[in-house]
């Protein structure tokens, strides 16, 4: 193919065929395009957008030019993804959850950039668990348990990698066909039958309201069709971070309780609707009874025990779940309501105490983080700590002092912003 | 600077700093900035355009990238540039001419790509001339003779190089900012005082139309006030060849012709044209008539015998404009007027006998080349050359006779084409 005229056709808002964007794909996943004609490309996108059959061309190529998972024969084959967020610890109540209620949730997790570690690193604060697993073990632990979540080992979506720098580097991230399929190619690669997306949307979100996340959702969802997976969309709210605790061990430490049946209010009501949304579309049992049964009765619990045992895991371990040692409160400085609760700063916070990472070669100190003990209309009483702070000698301790008393605002009236916006359903078509 | 967050500025419509396009355009000639970002802004640029304040800086930082010719002291610089013809050699008749005119012509040109070889490559058809001369021989000339034209020493103009080069293959060549600085930034390193733009316009040139051409125009004329040089903007006829010679040696024999008061009327017609534009802005006597004695009094032509011999041409050596030793005729095929001369076919049918350069090292044929004997609007008898193809062995004639055969076409009526559209005039700021 010849690149210029490619690229020269997006830039007149013309239409890629199939043929030409599966070479382009191709071409940039094994370097014979070269980076520049990649960016050009995606700047030409940025303006003229791709339609949904282009999009989901886009993404089925992503995926093909790595490695996949081959999933067939497993039953109910699910997957869970979210666009990020600040206290986003779902999938560790999530995966053992459906693996609870029928479903088999075989995932392979990134490490990421953010403000706390990825899903990966979060299971590392349980001493001895292995991410690494060989492609037996992985398929027996799903097929026996129902749940495995490992680190990547093969190369998924090697073109999503190369096209994710560019934009990253040109700034081309907010487009949404390109942010859709970048999501879209790992779920597909990750060969689950039904997926369920968390659109996160709000100040904390890369979603900065309801109309851009609705319209992500169903780029994502016709990908879905495209492709033969059954895709569900939630939209959910990120103003202020989701549940109490921000950080890695703490986070794990919140899903526990959630598996127990108890834990924060938003976090419970997440996973349930999360779990009905990616059940019903699998061909479950989703009704809200079976799911909060299955938090209620020790069942998902029981099930993220036998996964984290059987990938190595040692719960009662000395170590596990280690919290660092040092703490200081944040204290309200009056009487009045928690009226702001700035998920964003609050992330930086943690990231600042060395909780999350900026390169990608950072360590993650899976210890620190920052609890938090009143949300978004919650009263509060001046010199009550309305948030502890979880550090390590100080590291990092004024900066994201500093970050959380500009995150909290008080005011004399505030109501909890809603957490659930929508539900996409399933596609019309 | 952060470039992620400048290519972002471009893209919403922003507008630069100075201090911003520059540090980036010194970043982009040094290698510090890579060329994916340089191509995403550049697709940027293509879409949201540049202010020509903006313009300005960047067609200065370009020419600040590398080498400048120091003209200052020499009288009444002057400098041309063409966007790029078919059969033009105006530059060959204008520099000698401007020089008897009181005018100082001391120009770099380049070899390029095209139907047939730049400047540089048309003067080598005269052999011992010399391309390459040392600074202070170049000067000296300049100030004895008021003509010199040599190639490339140094590196003028390293950014627009990188620039040129991605756009090439990015599909970001026909934004008229970019063209604007890409021409005007040789042009200020080149150091004349004033300058002469001849935009061509039509079918066989760069701009489709005679509005592109103006838009073109006026900018590159803005970017002259903003540098203080004086910047005159001729908009010419390219639908058709310039006079009757398309190939190296037969365009210098031409030249010649036209400097000894004769030659085709078309080509006479520009170069006036032209150099009263120049002299005009050069504060010289520019009247036609003047100028017309200079080309029939054989001034013009002693003055381009003094600069060939000065730069080591001997014009009566016996392969001196050598001509390639064999001929086809193209006959008309039927009774009429010549209705269509197709400047791009009849430059490619140059370009396939081998006398044009498709790629950088090509080497180009100085003696093959087209001979029309007719153009637009002059009658024709069937069976009567239009045209005489100048091939070597055969090389490429086939083809070469066909691109011609495709750009004739006769009918029973049909007009000359004008030639010189519109004259910019001065700066009327």
């Amino acid at each position: 193919m010849h690149v210029p005229t490619f690229i020269e056709a997006k830039r007149d808002g013309g239409t890629h065929t199939d043929t030409d964007l599966r070479a382009f794909v191709g071409g940039v996943a094994r370097g014979e395009i070269p980076d520049y004609q990649a960016a050009a490309w995606l700047m030409a996108v940025f303006f003229r957008g791709l339609s949904d059959e282009e999009t989901s061309v886009l993404t089925d190529a992503m995926a093909a030019s790595g490695d996949r998972l081959d999933l067939q024969g497993l039953p109910h084959t699910v997957d869970k993804h979210s666009t990020g967020g600040v206290g986003d610890k779902t999938t560790l109540v999530l995966a053992p959850l459906l693996a609870a209620c029928g479903a088999t949730v075989a995932k392979v997790s990134g490490r990421g950039l953010g403000h706390t570690g990825g899903t990966v690193d979060k299971l590392e604060s349980i001493p001895g668990y292995r991410t690494s697993l060989h492609d037996d073990a992985f398929l027996r632990q799903a097929r026996e348990i129902g749940v495995v979540v490992a680190g990547q080992s093969g190369e998924m979506a090697p073109a999503d990698k190369v096209l994710y720098a560019l934009r990253d580097a040109t700034a081309t991230v907010a487009s949404l066909p390109l942010i859709a399929a970048s999501v879209m190619s790992k779920k597909l690669a990750g060969g689950a039958a039904s997926i369920v997306l968390d659109v996160k949307v709000g100040r904390g979100a890369f979603m900065a309201d309801a109309e851009q996340g609705r319209a992500l959702g169903r780029t994502m969802r016709a990908i879905g069709r495209h492709s033969g997976r059954n895709v569900r969309v939630v939209l959910s709210g990120m103003e202020q971070p989701l549940g109490s605790a921000v950080g890695n061990a703490l986070e794990v430490r919140e899903a526990i309780a959630a598996l127990d049946g108890g834990g924060p209010a938003d976090l419970r009501e997440l996973v349930v609707v999360l779990a009905g949304e990616v059940l019903e579309a699998s061909g479950l049992d989703a009704s809200p009874e079976r799911i909060e049964a299955a938090l209620d009765d020790g069942s998902a619990r029981r099930r993220f025990d036998r996964w984290i045992e059987a990938q190595g895991g040692d719960l009662d371990a000395p170590d596990a779940l280690a919290l660092a040692p040092d703490r200081v409160e944040i204290a309200a400085p009056e009487d009045g309501v928690l009226a702001d609760l700035d998920a964003l700063r609050v992330g930086r916070a943690v990231r600042l105490l060395g909780g999350g990472r900026t390169r990608k070669d950072d360590r993650v100190d899976l210890g620190v983080g920052v609890e938090l003990h009143a949300k978004i209309g919650d009263p509060v009483r001046r010199g009550e700590a309305v948030a502890t702070v979880v550090h390590r000698d100080g590291r990092g301790l004024d900066e994201a002092r500093a970050a959380l008393m500009g995150a909290i605002r008080i005011a004399e009236h505030a109501e909890a912003p809603p957490l659930v916006l929508e539900l996409l359903g399933a596609d019309p078509t």
